[in-house]
């Protein structure tokens, strides 16, 4: 089992990345001064394959564990799925020593981060990722939140979880659809900064593909090691923390207009990766060869990376202005310079955006 | 103008105290670095008295002011008034640099305070308190929140406000009842941590009720250093910041089995502290003397001391198990032992607490 610490002062935490570790978790809680009464947060897909293994091994610790079982999908991390958790711990009667554990993928994660974050003004969690691009993104660095209908993850907070615990093995189970949509978050971390991860993804397409222990450690493990770094750096994304986002700003505008139901978030930010570099490319920033690489690399695993016709270029604009990542109009890109460095760039104009999407 | 300090490293702020300084509000607002665009909070009732002057305020200072109104009372506390501001936030496209502006008592100061806690991960707010209990109480120190049916204050965050600016003037509008609850919390001050304070209300009644600006803003001056004092050493309440429950425990209970209409929440306090006084007579840790002491000077300010017979115990205990001071079921109580000190103690049997509330 390798171990990555996220330094945080009071709020430091670690990342455990194993093979058939779920069973070992309950164990690791009695490390935590929890009460009793402990929640799992899963959706109806995660529990029925894990939920035996990670409920029994809690129980068998000691705890009086409850389940909340939420629909599946990013349409359903809503305020409504919120309250009906607030509803249940309440009426479990969970207080501020207890905790709340999210099984699951992006979805159940961020929403079970939100709870925990203003049930009774902070609670503890510990994250449990069972998707690709929940173990090497959204698990790691205190990004809770739900979506609106104006725009995504528009409600939430930061709030650290206790502990992220990742067995690779639940990736077994991953549909392949899933698995890519995550790999697409370890490209931007090889884009953003580190070439050698990038080139990695390259040269171990089939080891990949095939979820091979050894190739898959690796790159869940320096995809963390670079998500912890940059938040311990930045937690509330102050400024370095947002070279995160690179593919984001176009990725979720194109999740916000096509309702979040047909491309998966990884998805949306390969084709925000591609247009993004495009963008940069447009501005002189970046050489070609970077942003045919890019493309290359998305192409080379199935990602999407080109924008639909039928999708209305400006919905795009539109829903990138109401971006949280917009201060007082402006929008703001991160930007490749080559692989393995981007810079951010703000006041770039409609005019420019609008043209990298037209290409 | 009085300033004092709330000491929190880099999240300190002032709280400033004067008479007829709403005006100068936007002044003000200038030292933060906010987005030009800002959103008031605010309820009818206050609106229509303070609104125009502090809009007007807001407005000639540079800023693009909108306006949100909440119905007036506290069984609006909830979360689908907080859904209504996300809303009008997101409508008017305040960015992660905008700042919100709570104007009336602590139902809007709460409400606004957890909607800016989770409006795109965190935004700014100025609390601008104009009722007795919000400037001496839940202004200052952070606590944000909403209820929930099962309970008083369980949604919530801490988040603390960039600045409260208080206006003696506004109370002067104040119907007595309100001005009355308010007491009640700076009569918690006195018995908590200043005896001096305590003797102040017994000596001084006459120019307190009649808001005399000399004694007026001295109780709140006194209260807000006590506040800012209790919560730089204990932001998150993890210990001492728990001596401010005094009266609490029992008096959310007693607004939570009224369905919080009944009784104003200084109202309930007041009950509250009279009952947990005895209840500390009852577990002989405080002489008979000082809770004849504390009754007589809630009587003489004209606020309930005893429970009401229409009021089941058994909801009040019950209320009590599921408060979040409530730890694995075990009840904790802040009890006075003399006038100006209190110890907290936990693991006090429901026989006794039955007791102290069927004497």
């Amino acid at each position: 089992m390798k171990n990555i610490k996220v330094e945080l002062a009071e709020r430091s935490y670690d990342i455990s990345i194993g093979s058939n570790i779920l069973e070992g978790i309950g164990e690791r809680l009695l490390i935590f001064s929890l009460s009793p009464k402990i929640s799992l947060i899963s959706n109806p897909t995660v529990f029925a394959l894990y939920g035996e293994l990670v409920t029994s091994s809690i129980k068998k610790a000691g705890f009086d564990l409850h389940t909340v079982i939420l629909p599946d999908g990013e349409e359903y991390k809503d305020i409504i799925q919120v309250q009906h958790i607030y509803d249940e711990l309440l009426k479990q009667k969970l207080d501020r020593s207890s905790g709340l554990i999210a099984l699951g993928g992006g979805v159940i994660g961020d929403i079970t981060g939100f709870a925990a974050s203003t049930y009774m003004r902070g609670i503890s969690y510990i994250q449990v990722p069972t998707t690709l691009l929940a173990q090497v993104d959204s698990s790691v660095g205190g990004k809770t939140g739900v979506n609106h209908r104006l725009g995504k993850n528009m409600i939430g907070t930061f709030w650290q979880p206790g502990l992220v615990w990742i067995d690779v093995e639940t990736l077994k189970s991953l549909p392949k659809r899933q698995l890519l949509a995550g790999l697409a978050e370890v490209i931007k971390y090889g884009v953003i900064y580190d070439s050698e991860l990038f080139a990695f993804l390259e040269l171990n397409r089939e080891k990949v593909l095939n979820v091979d222990n050894g190739a898959i450690m690796h790159i869940i493990k320096r995809s963390c090691e670079i998500k912890a770094d940059i938040v311990s750096k930045d937690e509330r994304e102050a400024g370095l923390r947002a070279v995160l986002n690179y593919g984001h700003t176009i990725g979720h505008a194109i999740e916000t207009a096509t309702g979040y139901t047909r491309y998966l978030h990884g998805e949306g930010v390969a084709i925000g990766m591609y247009l993004e570099a495009r963008l940069s490319q447009l501005l002189g920033l970046v050489d070609q060869d970077h942003v045919l690489r890019i493309k290359a690399l998305l192409d080379f695993y199935g990602l999407p990376s080109e924008l639909p016709d039928d999708i209305d270029k400006n919905s795009i604009l539109l829903s990138m202005q109401l971006d949280k990542k917009t201060v007082a109009g402006t929008l703001k890109f991160v930007l490749p310079e080559k692989i393995g460095k981007v810079r951010i760039e703000k006041g770039v104009s409609d005019k420019v955006v609008r043209e990298s999407l037209e290409t």
